[in-house]
């Protein structure tokens, strides 16, 4: 009677290919990675953890035929971390949702998996599991697990009138990186312009989130996935507060050689750059860089929970137009 | 100048009907739920955390113009959940990732939320955070988090020869379900027939898998997703070891009155029911019911690394002919 072993199924040769990637890189906190039903983790004593997930999906996030399988990769990661960062917490370890049509899982597959493997080294964030399944678009879904001292992440719901609003960085690059690839015919290069690269492998602000959290500098943060029109709002409610934005400072965020610049700062998505509210009595240790980061003044947290923009001394509210799937 | 409230966008409509379902529902161990960039979760004392994610994909795990949202709801949430089940835990909260249609986002929607929230009064697993996007198809991920006593989670690898094989219930109802379920014309009905049902509001074994992880009595253990044929080979590939199932108990377990009671019992898909191996020194515990769930020696744990099945006095290997997304 043949005897042979029965040869390893698609589903079973995805997950090689992960397991393969991410061999031996367990360790620490992480007790149980892929290969079990589910993963077993263990926060560090006094630790709380931090949850979090992102759609990555094809066509609505990212364009297969210019987005490189190793930017696919890259960013599925970084931008699901983010959120971590925005709460002044430090990524731990992901689980990866990945539907393949089944022409992706050879050289595209190897190529993503080499992309997500930097981030993970990158962002000391190991890979604890998933699921895998086939469809005929490339559908992703990350789920970060990070840990930050208990009592000590910065909620959105924190800011308070009078407490200064800043940002972090450039606001725009990834949008106008974004503009470029559309331009694209092809696959884009990362070492085409700095936008490209911006919108390609995006880095979230870890450092500077645990900064402000360790030392309690933040009362409300958040970081920018949508573009500030749209994410303000969304802390500002969050805080039961409102808030004035200067158009001035909005065009310093953003290029300097960018044509409407303050449209760019305030609706461009991508940025993964960090918002935070600071109390007037802390705003002398902010500064304004953070290791090299810029950081800009850009407005108030206000009593009247109404958001304004402040342009040529006279106030308009401020539409959200930045990044909704729903629109 | 206007100062009108701009109007809740798309996304936000989505977010506020999540909210409104799961509203005042947050308690325990679940410090910050759905509204921040992310949620903050605190593990109960000398507890591991268990971190699992599945997908739940229209047309290809469920069909839309059959299921009703209300079972698309529980099923998404419960059939997550089963992996917390399978290592001994408690599922505790959960990350809802929901991409859908615009014409989804009323009736649609509420009825699915009504169907979550009830699997997660059951199942006793709060919403903790998530993520929205428009898609023209359904798309679900659910990442559920769980917790089991630091070390007594119950693994696929730690199978031994000489250790006995079991499975909980009836394999093969939810296949037999989901039949019946594409010669239906429109919307399936729960009250439909218990095969349907099955099909429609799986009820993963956390009693049996708790009961088995505080008490030492499972040596390996994994739920049955894909069907015995596919998922038995994997407890076996993890543990490194081999297994002799008998076809004559899986006629047992599998429906009396269903043709080809084998076939079923080894590639219907869907079950949710426990595999796990016992020690023989702890057979004798097991029992053939656990709180009315039956419980079925099938066969053991070999040395030699092959998955047989034993009929009439010969073995032939067993070839995984369960669900596999890419076959």
């Amino acid at each position: 009677m043949a005897q042979r072993k029965p040869r390893a199924s698609g589903e079973e040769n995805v997950v090689c290919e992960i397991k393969r990637t991410f061999a031996s890189k367990r360790s620490g906190s992480l007790r149980v990675g892929i290969g079990d039903d589910a993963a077993l983790w263990q926060a560090n004593r006094g630790m709380e953890t931090i949850l979090t997930c992102d759609w990555f999906l094809e066509g609505t996030h990212f364009l297969r035929d210019k987005q490189p399988p190793d930017a696919v990769g890259w960013k599925s990661l970084a931008r699901a971390a983010s959120d971590i960062a925005a709460m002044g917490g430090k990524p731990k370890c992901f689980l990866l949702s990945l539907a393949l049509p089944a022409n992706c899982t050879g050289q595209w597959l190897r190529s993503f998996l080499r992309g997500l493997s930097r981030a993970s080294r990158a962002l000391g964030c190991q890979l604890a599991g998933g699921d895998t399944t086939r469809r005929n678009e490339i559908l992703i879904n990350t789920t970060v697990v990070g840990e930050v001292s208990a009592g000590r992440a910065v909620l959105r719901s924190g800011a308070q009138a009078g407490d200064l609003l800043y940002v972090s960085g450039t606001l725009g690059e990834a949008e106008l990186g974004l503009r470029e690839l559309r331009r694209y015919r092809g696959m884009a290069k990362a070492s085409s312009n700095s936008f490209i690269r911006k919108h390609l492998y995006p880095e979230p602000r870890f450092a500077l989130g645990q900064w402000l959290a360790k030392n309690r500098l933040a009362t409300a943060m958040m970081d920018l996935s949508d573009g500030l029109s749209s994410d303000l709002p969304r802390l500002c409610s969050e805080s039961g507060v409102g808030a004035r934005v200067k158009a001035s400072s909005l065009s310093r965020v953003a290029r300097d050689d960018a044509k409407n610049a303050t449209e760019l700062a305030l609706n461009g998505g991508d940025d993964y750059e960090l918002l935070f509210a600071v109390h007037p009595k802390n705003a002398n240790k902010i500064g304004t860089r953070f290791r090299g980061l810029p950081l800009t003044h850009i407005g108030e947290i206000t009593r009247e929970q109404k958001v304004l923009v402040e342009q040529d001394g006279r106030m308009r509210p401020l539409i959200p137009a930045g990044w909704d799937p729903f629109r």
